[in-house]
């Protein structure tokens, strides 16, 4: 069984309520992309791909319902500025809504308000299979390039944060690559990091794994590098908030030392992302700015105080993996490419497993 | 002020009992080894140099009130046996057992019952003064070691774990050196690891630092590594459960991961512990085995549950830093050594700062 985070058919939309996750299991009704909007931002729906696919699915469910009457476009271009700036970091609602508007305005020219409204609609099913797809190409390559390396008959992964179905339109990035070892019954077991301070580990990638019966054991972000040492790990997979040109990686903060502690015991390091978390504009990863986030998410969890009064705290909610540590490769949906050959890889000028 | 996690004075023994921190500050009377033997296993008191001067001065409490009666020597040998117990694994209960119990023995061969407590109290409260004495030379030598390698004004430095007032008779071990280098005046800042799970880093060591206005800034242990590129440290520095004769050291969990970081960075890798947490007997770490605890310390905080139901849990309490990893050096009363050097140093055929 696949975990399903998103319920989508023509017309109706359900997300699982992740606030809720893991002790309660309920879906919501996105009615609208107001909707939308509220649970992107409350973070009932989290991850860059989750996002921007629950945000084009929402507009879908108000288009199939005749919204925007005789000027759908005005209400495309509204809707998709109100969801962009729900979470205005993450990278691929921005890029959807921007692919959506230059598709949307060029079937304008030519349709009618109820034309364009089923060609859009038929774009955003088409984003939510792709998407899917992608995944599943990115599992299948990263499982197959993994298990090129190793002779044994199964292997062990080491993961960071939630990459899951719970993250991504479905199946997901690194644990789409877990599932495809787990799928050719080659996967030894998972380790998961608890990953602090928002605990997607424990709370998301636990509850997906205990969801679909993937061996896996949870461990504090502090032990990565001792079961590194005494659990024989064939790899690390994490996934990517944002790739640059030259192969450096913003990811969950924690992913840096992970790096680098695989890089110690000659463990090869991945990362696993679309094509669409890839920015080319930005050379390296020095570019990027780290966000920093309230103080709370350390010093209390579930409103409960778990630190000493007054402490002050530093709180980013990512580092940059330079390209350097990234020693197995960048799995994408076009294949597996050392950070060296990303560009050339997705600008066309370069075809590989 | 100095944070007093034990009040002593002759015939009288409180402890701040660390179960209710950081929320409440509170001090529970010791008034017999047997309440000493369940503060210790409560972990009301924690910390392998604590948990020995607390028992061993529950005894002298007991003494003082005249407990033995006319063979104190089986009372002391009793009492000593019943402490060590409470928790088997710290080991420098049992060297204090050891030579407080062949003190007992010889002096019992010469005076009787009234002056052999007179001599075992005075041997006790001389253990409490000595390991005072003994963490005040820690950090000391640990921050004249850390300032002579710097030009700068002030050294930025980045602990683990707790390792202070509340885990020692007093002062601290690695916490000593950074409350040396604060009272020198040479301290930027202190970077303290949040240290799960059991989140010593954000309960304990951010209180004693908020309580002695040392400047400090909580971290998640997966944001070490980051810090460490971002924020400019000098030096990390933790303690020790036990160093052993190549220099290997079991300490928390997460010790070892942070001193990879440090190598990677080319940070001076530092452990604070004094030459009674040094076991010669043992040649190399290999021989220390990991104890592992219970799996509900990850997947509940205070009674509630954070993690997904169902999920294995691997919840090892230390890991074993190789002595190549050790780059700084160990930090003993006796000065501070390569860890090559240590056998030497403390079997008396080496003097050095």
């Amino acid at each position: 069984m696949t975990l399903e985070a998103i319920r989508y058919r023509s017309g109706s939309l359900q997300i699982l309520n992740q606030l809720l996750l893991p002790h309660k299991t309920a879906y919501d009704e996105i009615r609208s992309v107001q909707d939308a909007y509220e649970a992107i931002k409350s973070m009932k729906v989290r991850g860059a791909p989750a996002i921007a696919i629950v945000g084009c699915l929402s507009l879908a469910v108000e288009l199939r319902a005749g919204a925007g009457g005789d000027d759908p476009v005005t209400f495309i271009r509204e809707s998709l500025c109100h969801l962009t700036s729900a979470r205005p970091t993450a990278v691929n609602m921005g890029r959807a809504a921007r692919e959506l508007m230059e598709f949307a305005e060029n079937e304008s020219m030519e349709k009618n308000s109820e034309q364009l409204r089923e060609s859009v609609i038929a774009w955003i099913e088409d984003m939510l299979e792709r998407d899917v797809n992608d995944n599943k190409k990115i599992g299948n390559y990263g499982a197959q390039h993994i298990l090129s390396g190793v002779p044994r008959d199964s292997v062990t992964i080491l993961t960071h944060c939630n990459t899951g179905s719970l993250a991504t339109a479905g199946y997901g990035t690194a644990l789409g690559v877990v599932r495809s070892l787990h799928a050719l019954s080659r996967l030894k077991r998972v380790y998961c990091t608890e990953t602090r301070p928002y605990n997607q580990g424990s709370r998301l990638t636990a509850y997906e794994a205990v969801a679909e019966g993937i061996p896996a054991t949870l461990i504090t972000d502090s032990m990565a590098a001792l079961t590194m040492r005494e659990m024989d790990i064939t790899a690390v997979v994490v996934g990517a908030d944002r790739v640059v040109a030259n192969g450096d990686t913003a990811n969950k903060v924690g992913t840096y030392q992970l790096a680098i502690a695989a890089k110690h015991h000659g463990i090869p390091f991945y990362v696993a992302a679309p094509s669409t978390s890839c920015d080319l504009s930005l050379e390296s990863g020095r570019d990027i700015i780290i966000e920093v986030r309230p103080p709370e998410e350390l010093t209390s969890i579930n409103g409960i105080p778990i630190a000493a009064p007054g402490i002050e705290v530093w709180n980013p909610a990512f580092d940059v993996t330079p390209h350097q540590l990234i020693t197995g490769g960048i799995i994408t949906e076009l294949g597996v490419f050392l950070p060296s050959e990303l560009q050339a890889a997705l600008t066309g000028r370069l075809t590989a497993l």
